[in-house]
């Protein structure tokens, strides 16, 4: 199987290294884009694809489009079963754009994963099965916050202790942002490990209800991720329309790879939105065709 | 792919009950063909599947091989990722022979898993990635015998949770009998569930150095399974040597069945005696087109 590329966007240029320098402070607030040594007016994208680890499935595609630059970061899912795979791979790649994927769920019903520090360790994250619950509002009623900061330090430290680079951190499912007391962890973990996070104003990875933080704090503009119900025959035209109108600023595309293989139609049997039409061959990577031309390039510049 | 299946046996007879009858005791000792009920001249052979629950692939194809009849009993994996998987599977199969491989180490090197009670409640189980170690030796060397204890009880306790009705304990890699402590953990838990334990009075899954028990103990006469070495165009030759010359007794065949696609072979890529020979097509199952004649039917009288 081929992972077809669709040209949408050109230059990439050094954003990871930049990303993770400290933020200055300074009299006249900058914008992300001069923060990140770009003109004001930049349109900057990050192509990022989510669940590294989850299958081997998700990892041939990762791997692949990575090395082909047809995604410019991902994230990973320490507790998985495939995690070895992704650290044996970052050793042969240090420069590519790795981050933690958060994980307090695990969302697929047939293949399922729990916390790395053991369910005795933390009780209150695991189901009845003993594993992460399958969403996160079961997460919201039932996680006590140092459970929770204890897990997620040692899905950190894993990968820490793997020896992968990392480079920011994120969230499995929007898990950090469903509750004011788990967005309290996640920019703990960011300050205690000088990370960046994946944060936008609002929407899905948006700050909770009732939360207000200073406007330098979120270091996305807006995320742009496809929802289930557009045909995969649309999603060239919808992701070029999504692009087309973005104003200057930071942007995310989140997507998530893997072959249509029967290791992924197993995992997402009962998931008809997560089935063939979000594996399908040729629309695996929607943006792409990226010319790396620099090194630790992660952002594409929007023509 | 299609699994091809070899007539070497023929009548399948009632086993998996008999088997977990208590056994007797009486003044003439009895052969154990005679306690499950069949003459003391029989030459009845378990055909049995290890590793369920370790991968989409390995499920797909012992699935197949029990629904077929190609083998007669699996034993599971609980603390694989495609556990609940079997789960869902064998609430449709109500009658599949399914036993718990007792599992203390992890030797694939991209795809791992660890301790289902969690590396912080038995530390002395798990490797410095958290896993647990690649092989057996390792076992021996950290493994504290409360914390063995408490793992495997948290396996047997994590499929019994899941419904799965269980026949039989048995061992991943032999890992029960390599020292004397660990098969006292063993017969304890044969003890403490009521459920045979697999045990040969000699060879790999023999008693340990300086062990003696009672004669019957042992619940098989001779465990028959394949080591590298054999082309996989012998195997049919191979197999049926193995099995013509069996004299009366109770016997097991072990195989290893799953796929021949991209998982299962991300997941033996480093093992080149358990790669491509393994699981080609066509060799998956090597003794089968068995007929099924009576319920609960998971023994082959060799004719």
């Amino acid at each position: 199987m081929k992972l077809r590329a669709q040209v949408l966007l050109s230059i990439l240029v050094c954003f990871a290294t930049a990303f993770t320098q400290t933020i200055q402070k300074d009299a006249t607030p900058k914008t992300m884009q001069e923060r990140l040594g770009y003109p004001a007016s930049a349109r900057l994208l990050v192509i990022h694809a989510d669940d590294l680890g989850m299958s081997h499935s998700v990892n041939r595609a990762t791997f692949e489009a990575l090395e082909k630059g047809w995604i410019t970061s991902a994230s990973i899912l320490v507790p998985c079963p495939w995690f070895p795979e992704v650290a044996r791979w970052a050793k042969q790649h240090p420069d590519a754009d790795l981050g933690i994927h958060l994980a307090l769920t695990s969302e697929w019903t047939d293949l399922r994963w729990g916390p790395v520090s053991g369910m005795n360790r933390v009780p209150s994250l695991v189901d009845g099965q003993g594993y992460f619950p399958l969403d996160t509002p079961d997460v919201d009623r039932n996680a006590k916050m140092p459970e929770v900061e204890y897990e997620l330090h040692s899905q950190i430290d894993r990968a820490k202790k793997a020896g992968i680079p990392l480079t920011h951190l994120d969230m499995h499912m929007a898990g950090m942002v469903s509750s004011i007391e788990l967005f309290d962890v996640y920019r703990k973990l960011r300050d205690e490990y000088k990370l960046p996070i994946l944060l936008e104003p609002a929407g899905t990875h948006g700050l909770p209800s009732g939360v207000s933080v200073p406007a330098d704090e979120a270091t996305i503009e807006r995320i742009i991720t496809m929802e289930p119900g557009v045909a995969s025959s649309d999603w060239f035209d919808w992701y070029k329309k999504q692009l087309s109108t973005l104003t200057p600023g930071v942007y995310q595309l989140i997507v998530h790879v893997a072959y249509d293989d029967e290791e992924m139609r197993g995992a997402t049997w009962d998931h008809a939105d997560w089935g063939i039409s979000a594996i399908s061959p040729g629309a695996r990577v929607c943006v792409g065709d990226l010319e790396r031309v620099g090194e630790g390039a992660t952002v594409a510049i929007l023509q």
